[in-house]
């Protein structure tokens, strides 16, 4: 966890665009305060906002150097590469943080303390290696106990990885509190713990238990929030996450799902050279989670977000126009256009809910 | 794995009857010449046929001094808790066993060479303590490469957890085999790793891998057979489990499904106190699971395997028949009528392929 204030470096070399460094992107967003450079010598001397859209005046640098002309004392690995492993060439990076003093917070599913040279070299400097991919040490298997808490909960599904399931589970957490609700953000990976400080990253549990451990943060959540937003993983139609993302719906069961898409993509991301399943529309997607939340507990896409970074304004609002009509949700963007109409929704089956239970 | 050929003694503590000691039950039935005792010192005196509806006179016996009366090399833990833990009792008797100087076997989540003392105690009389759960060092992510092979894929799925899946699947295997097909069984759980010697347990392994370690083992098993049968894993519809399954389903990505139910079973067994979920008519289930394929890549349900192992034999015929009629799908209990019929949907539907691959 990113625990006490941060003079945070993030790291991400090559890849410091809006779409491909994913969690340097979303601690830029959600922790601006923490950050003092990003790391990628491809984009040396560019602002962060300029190569990925959020981030300000915040510097990009070529390398370490670089950051400790920012008194950067944390290191966070920026990116989540497939399969979470270290690319070679960042693992001297990792090692040289740690000779200057500085922690290490990566969210690899090979756990950098499990690596004897780094860990030794921590040690030595007395710095920290933080993998926040670690799971818990609890074995829970769910029982639908999420499906009788008071709260009312929301999860983030997706047609894809990348999609945007975290961001509109934190922009819905803002416009809900602003809208003086009780909302509390479930973080499920590693960018979401970076963000909230807390969470379990399932992708990274034992398979038994994912549903489990998903169960055991919405029944605590709910304790003390009015909603409770679940962050959604890959996608039950993703040919390598779909167990994972089954595991979710089935140990969150939410009460009602936000559908997240990129707009104007059309494949479902794989990593490797076959043929990748084709995104099916808006309205299939739907109703198959519907359907596989039905096998557990009935639940409702309520909304639709829908993340149209890679558009200009005028084809934005298009295709937002077009999904509208084509699903009959309401759709926005919620980075570009606010997540209000979704958080409206919200309100208004959480409302809906409290008049049931009030005439029962 | 097992290995070499043992004398096994099958620890079944308390609990050596045909629904409850699965692992146990499982060796019983298809390793039956290694076993040369149960033991549980509640039935002791009895075979295991008596107590378990297997095994033939193999005697049950009290305790170790019980099992060394038949010169036991090896302790196999015979079954399989929720959560994966060793309760605490039944580690003191792996202790005791590897003082004796027995090897032990087990398929815990809590993998017995991970404590240091039993460890310890292993290293100093020269036995080996084999955990078959432990998952694979490769971390594969599936792209639906299954979906492409040559041959014929089939998976059991089921109702609930503990129904036969794993016995469907090894029935079948050797029905087909004695029907001329070259058929290949994939083990996917500790029971059919005991079997088969290989296999992954992939309950236990990291949830983003789950379908790519299957995608692997079927890839690899359909280098050299007609017809894989995959064991399935948990149910769609399991709380706990489902993503599991789902992992198993798309990660597979088979041609053909056969559904396992236990006749008379009305809910999933879960491990709490809240009501469990009622398991769902068999049409249902088919549909659901033929849905969830279609994600993937689409598969049909070609017969219903049936437990009917608490049932007496007029009850076990009218429960295969009802089924018959409800679902129009061929229906046997394949332990107590054989395979045949279900073995026979697979064949015609293995010279479907053929001929539609000839012809195009």
């Amino acid at each position: 966890m990113l625990g006490k204030t941060r003079r945070l470096a993030l790291l991400a070399e090559g890849c410091f665009n809006a779409t491909d460094a994913k969690s340097a992107v979303g601690v830029l967003r959600y922790r601006t305060s923490e950050v003092v450079a990003v790391i990628d010598s491809t984009r040396a001397g560019r602002t962060a906002q300029s190569c990925a859209g959020v981030g300000g005046d915040i510097p990009v640098v070529a390398n370490l150097d670089g950051a400790a002309a920012y008194d950067a004392d944390t290191l966070l690995i920026g990116i989540a590469p497939p399969g979470g492993a270290l690319p070679a060439p960042w693992r001297a990076v990792v090692a040289e943080a740690l000779m200057r003093g500085m922690d290490v917070i990566a969210g690899m599913h090979q756990f950098l303390a499990d690596d004897p040279e780094l860990a030794t070299l921590a040690e030595a400097k007395g710095c920290k290696l933080i993998d926040v991919r670690r799971p818990p040490a609890a074995r829970s298997i769910a029982t639908r106990r999420a499906a009788s808490v008071d709260a009312l909960v929301v999860l983030t599904v997706g047609s894809d990885c990348n999609v945007g399931k975290m961001t509109t589970a934190l922009e819905l957490e803002a416009a809900l509190k602003a809208m003086g609700v009780k909302a509390a953000f479930v973080a499920t990976g590693q960018t979401g713990i970076f963000v909230a400080d807390r969470g379990v990253a399932v992708d990274a549990v034992v398979s038994d238990f994912v549903a489990g451990a998903v169960e055991d943060m919405v029944v605590e959540a709910a304790r003390d929030a009015e909603v409770v937003l679940v962050e959604g993983q890959g996608s039950i139609h993703h040919p390598g996450y779909s167990g994972v993302s089954l595991s979710l719906l089935h140990g969150a069961c939410p009460d009602a799902m936000i559908l997240c898409h990129q707009a104007g993509r059309t494949h479902i991301k794989t990593f490797d050279a076959g043929p990748a399943p084709r995104i099916r529309s808006l309205i299939e997607i739907v109703r198959d989670h519907e359907r596989a939340a039905s096998w557990m507990s009935p639940a409702r896409v309520l909304g639709i977000s829908l993340n149209t970074v890679t558009l200009d304004e005028s084809e934005a609002k298009r295709a937002i126009d077009h999904e509208a009509q084509r699903t009959s949700l309401p759709v926005t963007d919620p980075v570009r256009y606010g997540a209000q109409p979704l958080a409206t929704v919200i309100v208004r089956r959480l409302e809906e809910r409290r008049r049931r239970a009030a005439s029962s």
